[in-house]
């Protein structure tokens, strides 16, 4: 009788997904790995409420997605039936490019951005569904005229930032990422084919980026998180070395597939099938089984760093606001050199050193937009008296075995 | 066969309060008069929720005070049990000179501020007690040696503040202004006899500076709440005049004490008993009842201001941020004026025009201060990539009938 | 721009309503006098929270309605624009004929039920608002034909129960009286022009039943709560006896005409104007502010009572399952008149003897019916292996001062 | 500095374990190893969020036991610094013995409880440190003299019961499990040896109750809940056949052990280090990660089973009060396998009937004590008007492929 699935959501109690096309999407098997990729890879292993997958960031972009089209239906911008079906499509599917690990592996696995391959998935399912997704895919793409669709999906201030700042700091419990999300939805209207903020929403949007801001340095680089997301990467990137070597690592056939080949922006559309075959058989499992096999492997370096992971023995992890000195990376080398008897594993695969950056809101990308009550529209960087972080905040980390 | 009062708290779920002198005067009249005053005045007109009481706010900031001691001797801070008690009564106390509505009338009704009307029951209840509250004052007062109490009661990171933003956003329903008090208490330390944070700390410190200043803007100097409140201060502005004239206002004895009385600064010592008197039986009840008296009376001024708050019929109020035109504001005072035929309503009374100031953090006053793992403790205004807003931000407003 | 007006609802979130005729009405004196009401009188003696209005429950219970109409006519049934509309006026206006200090008042100072005087008042508003309130009274008085509408409005599972529930359990604290109000909502639908809850629904109406009866105990009908109501009720028994005996009392004009007079059922309708007249102006204010008068009167028992109330000294209650003994009764008299040296307040007029029942579902009223997947309508009582609680709990009392 | 250890955690804000002996085993593999094993199986497949695993259950019960040891230490109960050290020991420990998805494997893969698995390895650590756990295993095995310590970690209302309730509900954001934990904590006490509830507890007690029940039916034994839980324990009761027939799986070592050989309770101590040593190795990703490979395998059953779990193809259930009838069962039967033109697969392996239990508190086991004020100490099932459900309620069930 009722003619819509509920799905249940700590985060905002119900989900409801008409049947149709959106919830045959959701039945699709490209779909259902989602539920086996986690949203913050490696990050329960400092928050450990923090398992929560992309199947479940889909479906509350999802949501938040409808209660903005409510909103902006009652405010008069014109959506129609067809818009609003297509542009829930392009949200519901826009991280279906997402391999194992999230963000971690998204560049030692394969060179490709998830966006591209999301794009991709998005075209095979438009095969299978005849065509019922050209327009999500355009507004996905950026390439419908009505620009504030496309904005709701990707722009600094889309459904899928506000689902996942919310969702984030609700499984971790850092509450302090906690987001007026609901308030900033009420405030959304279309002025001149754009998304702009009433001005009564200003404040909130400030909360929202100041809670992004918190929420990087606070969760997502966390230095505990960042090691244990290092080591990993670390990890398969030596088994990327060993497999291209020649040697033969005991791993699934769709994950010696990414090992043994280096895809890159230009070759990978003309294996395309093939990729996109592996790709839509692997998550997390694939890569966390693989680790345990590693730990008994012959190659030292792989089986420590496996070891290490699996058993949460994570390597220390020092910031800094300026660069490392080079003298005091070589004391700490020299350090891990003498303590480890393993004369085997080389260094620079244990002792790592980089630099995470973090850029809050831009203001040279397309900024958020405000509406005065006067009817003018200004860019949010300078309608506020809070000083907007807009500069990139870089800081510079040296990782390595506790000795 | 319990030894501790169990009081429920829709925001920490319970308080816990042992029996003994906190209980004894959580019980004595002068405390219980905080069950009629409400804590954000008549913000509950723009904020229905908003109608919790400084009684609420008292029991709060000592269930903080209560966790930040047991977090603090968990890190071996020094505090005896004597001293210990009497942090917790200083922080309950702190507002116990309150008086109706708050801030709101504390200029308009008795010259003096709330603190040295705590201080002055404080030392009448100490004479009850017996001498019982001699530590409790000077903590209070900041006369003790240890330096850290009188910062955990009155400091820009207070449990006063800490209280009061949680409890504000609670009822309000701004979740916005939501902070993370818990974890703030556990970073808490002590470090040179000065109250210090841990460096993990600092992004749930700025996201508390942030919070407490978009409650400023959307919640305690919100346009709709200035003007019930300027009204507000109006009204009890001409009843002190017309009293002051010779005018009987059918108002509680304790009122027409104040209201025929201009206490100030110098003058206020010599009348202290009595003025503790009338104050100690003065609460929101007198206010709101008197409004509905002046709404009958025969001065036009009283009664428009009374029956206008009364049926929320509220001001206008424009903010600006730079100091409004002269020109402009002849003008609606022209437009109030001809409008309204009321002849015997000075125009001055009704076209109100001032600003409000907002300084959330202050780099003069005693910062907060950031200690590190190296163990140097740094100002937050110089650890933060945030750039502290320690600059005062003005609003001009022009507030006047809808005309 | 947007034509709805937000309210922020720490329950909710937001609750919008439409600009139009809902909005008038909730700008009207008489709805805005429900700010003034208190929706749980005294309760927040006990739960310092409880301090929300009727007021903000109209508007909860106006917000779950609109969400009800969604749901269903998300499952096809049929609701027309105007019938949603006045269902909508139905709930919001239902509990306008509360007076001060709602239940608790109501016999005492004027015995008619408040629905009769929330009839009268939506009369009154249907003439100045020329009709339009027309369909809505119908429905609120049971007497349109599609009946599952005035059961969204009164029935053992209306929108004035689930708010009422949720909200004071939100503001007491007591978290245990939650109650899945969302899924109860998303359960609904209409079969053979009653309202019925889906077979999957029916745990969580257990849950609601189950909730209701703790809310019973544990809140409305707390021991402290229940003796302040007591000796508030008996406040006012005695200020009518003395009114009617000729007393003349300082309370403001609008309380002694309820003072002085006894309505019944039989002769209000008579004097209907000038109830009406009267009534919309009485609110809390006026009955707190006459309890600090009477605490100065002559009367011993007026005086004594009332301060006794204001300053927070409680009567003892005790509660029985069975009916208090006589002896005891007696025994209990006898030390409080031997302790009190005021010969003249009659002991009974402060030993206080009664019963309070309650009967947390009733399976001889119109029960709450499940719909099966089958197509079979069944009355809960007979569906579910929880034993529903259909029998009247008796709890006897015996209230009197600590002695 | 600080000597406490914090998690965060989303349902309790944070968790503080002192450093020592519990924070060691907190960093063993043994513990450690419960991160990867989710505490509600398959429930993820109905409740998203359902993603947590016995990790952190085991810290939350944790954080209730000092909780409760507080509250118990301020009414005066004698708990000494080694009591209190060995009761967080055994709760944090009682779960330790869960094999891969907890219950649903818990006798297809090995015909042993938990708990007694639970108890050899908390013999294992306390061999590793050197007899620091000898107290915590008396408690944990109920041969303490105070008994209130065991009932701490298991009994009808034990620290384990409270937090998965509260996790469970919070995970899954099924609001209506959520119970009063925090105010039964504070109503906790001893008499007489035994652990009791304060008189004015009761009503949260019944709440306990009927949210366990509830529980049970919407989430633990939901129809599709309980599908896919019948799903997997057949393909691993089919796996063991095959392994135990001769053929090679390719699964990892440690779950070839256990689908090779069948423990008993009679000789599984003989094997016991060998048991132990690959029992501590497995965990959920080698249950799944072997689905993936049983889907390519040649039985058809187990390809079958597999590849259904995975794609999430889940067989119909329904259930029913009374036994399902013969004729029914061999109608669906003959459906089945004329649809399923795979002749190699047996009916009996797709077909499931079979009866789920329910008992939410027993008055025939130890029941829960309330402690009256009169002194009086009486068994919740006489105390309460609401009738207890002690009868087992039983549910039948047919399982089979849609068809």
């Amino acid at each position: 009788m009722s003619r819509k699935k509920i799905f249940n959501d700590p985060v905002y109690g119900f989900i409801t997904v008409p049947y149709g096309i959106l919830f045959d999407l959701i039945e699709h098997p490209y779909f259902q790995r989602l539920r086996r990729i986690k949203q913050l890879s490696l990050t329960h292993y400092v928050y450990p409420g923090a398992l929560h997958t992309r199947f479940h960031h889909a479906l509350g972009a999802l949501h938040l997605m409808q209660q903005t089209i409510d909103v902006l239906k009652s405010k008069d911008v014109q959506i129609t039936p067809k818009e609003e079906e297509a542009v829930c499509i392009a949200i519901l599917l826009h991280d279906i490019g997402h391999g194992p690990f999230s963000h971690t592996l998204e560049g030692a696995l394969i060179d490709i951005s998830h966006e591209e391959i999301s794009a991709l998935f998005m075209e095979e399912l438009n095969k299978e569904f005849e065509g019922k997704l050209d327009l999500a895919i355009k507004i996905f793409r950026g390439q419908y005229s009505k620009n504030f669709l496309h904005q709701l999906v990707s722009s600094q201030l889309d459904m899928d930032r506000l689902d996942y700042l919310n969702r984030d700091s609700f499984f971790t419990g850092v509450s302090e990422g906690v987001i007026g999300y609901d308030r900033i939805i009420k405030m959304l209207d279309v002025y001149d084919n754009e998304l702009v903020i009433e001005e009564k929403g200003i404040y909130s949007i400030e909360k929202f980026l100041i809670a992004r801001r918190l929420m990087y340095w606070q969760v997502y680089l966390h230095k505990t998180v960042l090691s244990a997301e290092l080591m990993l990467i670390q990890v398969f990137k030596r088994a990327k070395q060993l497999v291209q070597n020649g040697m033969a690592l005991p791993v699934s056939k769709r994950l010696n597939f990414f090992l043994s080949r280096n895809f890159t922006k230009k070759n990978y559309l003309s294996d395309r099938k093939e990729l996109l075959e592996n790709f839509a058989r692997l998550d997390d499992d694939d890569i966390f089984y693989s680790l345990k096999l590693f730990e008994e492997n012959i190659d030292s370096t792989l089986s420590f760093l496996a070891s290490s992971i699996i058993h949460r023995r994570l390597f220390k992890l020092e910031y800094s606001n300026i660069p490392i000195e080079r003298d005091y990376v070589d004391k700490v080398r020299l350090k891990v050199a003498s303590m480890r008897k393993m004369f085997d594993i080389s260094i620079d695969d244990i002792v790592l050193k980089g630099v995470e950056a973090n850029l809050p809101y831009s203001t040279s990308k397309e900024e958020i937009k405000i509406l005065f009550k006067s009817g003018k529209v200004l860019p949010m960087s300078v309608t506020t008296d809070y000083t907007i972080q807009s500069k990139i905040v870089k800081r510079y980390y040296l990782c390595y075995p506790k000795v």
